[in-house]
């Protein structure tokens, strides 16, 4: 019987989403308003037009329309890479001899090596219709600096990438890679702008921050004629540009006749699970039978699980304006850990409240070690060689069904496996070679972190 | 119109094909046989068993059967990144402004980043039904080494992978992508073996060489109980197993109602190329209509160009058969080339005989700085940042394509797209930064190339 189970399933192209949702829509309570660290009321279209495009600053702050309908260039451009195929873990359920059906969404066949294609080439259309003619973003561990990289690069767009100097210097094939789609990577912080050359006056050794990065691509973006910045997560724009991933995968499923009872994504700003389990979360909203949520994060960096719902600066540099989160403190500093794309201190403001009030049912943090080993075992059976990020989710994919083993249940678990690890060799190297530790952060480090949440008299 | 035509074409898992084609039973004049260099007389599959699985062995002496049935096992394994897309390069069309329609085989879509995983997962898992329990062989740039520790790590086989050693030290992460599958990667010249010992008395310092690594991993698996030894191109059983490439692309150009009126592939041991005209070469045996075929090498290793058709050995230490190739002479050392797949001194006996008898009907060298502009531009417009391997197969489709621009044919490209250039960064950033340089080998150099090839009484 199994064998006539396919392992995978693509979607045809005709069936490829036309809109993205908006599950803010269908929220009971939407989440608190953005606000203006200036004035403290909330953020208006124009408030943000000096800085994100205009019609992604519309997206931004749209709670009413259930469904965004997707340009047919940016359909088009999808079509080069989507839809993703949702594929069964045959392999990996035979290794764990578990009654669980378990499902993995895959995102990462394309160069960008992740999911982050799918919001780059919505937020460089926008920018094109808009007649700009440059954007700029900063990037961590380089996988958003690629994705808009490619995007600006098929558009037409000049961009500019504010990255981390430490890890320009120490990835110097992402910024090969960004840089071979026509991007310029700057090492931040910089000479090119006010804040970059005063972070330099005060320390010039300084091997920068995403604090700093964003600073510096805010500050060319809102002072340069036709540029505008973009970010890569967090954002409800982003959010709603990655429910294509859930809406293709419920589809999928649905083909091969399942439900899932279980939903796990890993969360670092959020984009990512948030838009799996959107189509999955609307069923939850409309009173039918929905699947059991779970967020994943790194105990190294646990903002859902042992952070503060509170308004906090969505950067380190306090220059943006005001989210109410799940945040550990914009001023918290995660120990080293191989996860860049899960290394944030706060969580989208949708998914936190949800969280908040309990329609995603659970955040589980885990260890990086234990994370590597899921990583290891599944390259192995499933032959992909995934992202320290998306292991997350596998993990905990692995737990679950284990317990299935335990029970005798044949959950049906559905995760995201959002990319790729070809630039994670490192990390790999590092698990390899037994040298990988663990880091959970004491209640005195995280409360270092909860002093810096601003004191808002009346908000907070 | 344009828009209702598939971006992309994904068979069905159940219409994979169950068969892999074996050109020979319908070639016009087999091969020339393989000879026991000791001997001089055809090798038997007696000859080859001490080194290659049996099976291996038969496939590799097989000149009669027209199917080889796919094990079940190899096709489950298959559809883990199987079929792979037919695209229908509509971005590139649109670039070049060409009336002609351009279509590519993907095969990058696994970790190995390339087609060598088709062969890899059948070598391994007739190693396993031998009841063997390991395998060795060497790897250059590392491609192969990937795929074949992905094969055995699925198939719990011990793989030692004895990879030139200059090429160990320069990319760290193509050696943990290698271990993190669970094979050993021993850097060659090694004291593992008596060769590598005496390679080192002489050298300490060597870097190694491809012929080494063949010489090291060949007496592993001859002198140890319950191994063999394994290799990625070449040979008659690799292409084989690549013509799983041209059935699906095949299949595939039919449901957009399409025959090619050009068939492209890169060539370096010939066993893409090869898999991917295998069945478009079938028609041109049967008399029927078929395609142009053209093999693309680099200007540096012009084996089919520049090359002598001759009985040569096929690795630089001279422990292997002899075989009726085109070659360059096994002495012959092409001049630094970022495209390590394809700087191999001959080319498998069956494309070298097709290609003798006008069969395949065109070989062109390209200089590597035509190539990654090639690639730069199919990245911009296509999203992929390719192989340098494949982008010499792009360099030519462009190349034909912008042909059709200027008499107004419409005529159908189709190229194979072996893989990613996800690990050939350093190649980019050379491209990108202007030191990449060309090389084209004096009729001296090649003069002292032929000069190694054997002088065989009564058979030269």
């Amino acid at each position: 019987m199994s064998k006539e189970i396919p392992y995978k399933i693509y979607l045809k192209e005709e069936e490829l989403p036309r809109y993205w949702y908006n599950v803010r829509a269908d929220m009971k309570t939407d989440h608190c308003p953005i606000l203006n660290p200036q004035t403290l009321k909330p953020v208006t279209v124009e408030d943000l037009e000096p800085v994100f495009c205009t019609e992604l600053a519309k997206q931004e702050l749209n709670a009413t329309d259930r469904f965004i309908e997707i340009p047919e260039e940016v359909r088009n451009f999808y079509k080069m890479y989507r839809p993703g195929p949702l594929v069964r873990a045959h392999f990996l359920e035979k290794a764990l001899g578990t009654p669980a059906k378990i499902f993995y969404k895959f995102e990462g066949n394309n160069t960008s090596g992740s999911h982050k294609l799918n919001s780059a080439i919505a937020q460089a259309y926008y920018a094109k219709e808009q007649g700009l003619t440059s954007l700029t973003t900063e990037t961590g561990a380089g996988q958003w600096g690629t994705a808009l990289a490619m995007a600006c690069g098929f558009f037409g767009l000049n961009l500019k990438v504010y990255m981390v100097k430490c890890s320009a210097m120490q990835k110097p094939y992402r910024k090969a890679v960004i840089e071979t789609y026509g991007a310029q990577v700057i090492p931040s912080p910089s000479d090119t702008t006010e804040v970059g050359r005063r972070m330099l006056a005060m320390n010039p050794d300084s091997s920068g921050s995403l604090g700093t990065a964003i600073s510096e691509a805010v500050e060319v973006a809102v002072s340069t004629e036709g540029t505008r910045y973009v970010l890569g997560s967090v954002l409800n724009q982003v959010l709603l540009h990655q429910t294509i991933i859930g809406q293709e995968a419920k589809m999928a499923l649905e083909k091969y006749d399942c439900y899932p009872d279980i939903v796990i994504g890993c969360a670092g700003g959020g984009s990512n699970l948030g838009g799996l389990m959107a189509p999955f979360m609307a069923d939850r909203l409309a009173g039918k039978h929905a699947p059991h949520f779970i967020a994943v994060e790194p105990a190294s960096c646990p903002s859902l699980t042992r952070g503060k719902f509170a308004y906090d600066y969505c950067d380190t540099g306090k220059v943006t304006p005001l989210a109410k989160m799940y945040t550990l403190g914009s001023g918290f500093i995660p120990s080293p850990n191989h996860s860049g794309g899960l290394r944030y201190h706060g969580m989208s403001p949708i998914l936190s409240q949800l969280y908040h009030d309990g329609y995603l049912d659970e955040a589980r943090a885990v260890e990086q070690t234990s994370v590597f080993e899921a990583a290891k075992l599944f390259a192995k059976v499933e032959g992909t060689l995934p992202a320290p990020e998306s292991s997350h989710a596998i993990r905990v994919a692995i737990d679950e069904a284990l317990k299935c083993k335990e029970t005798g249940e044949a959950k049906t678990i559905l995760f995201g496996l959002t990319g790729t690890g070809y630039f994670d060799l490192a990390a790999y190297m590092s698990y390899n070679a037994g040298t990988m530790s663990d880091y959970i952060p004491t209640d005195e480090d995280l409360q270092k972190g909860f002093e810096g949440i601003p004191k808002l008299e009346g908000i907070q």
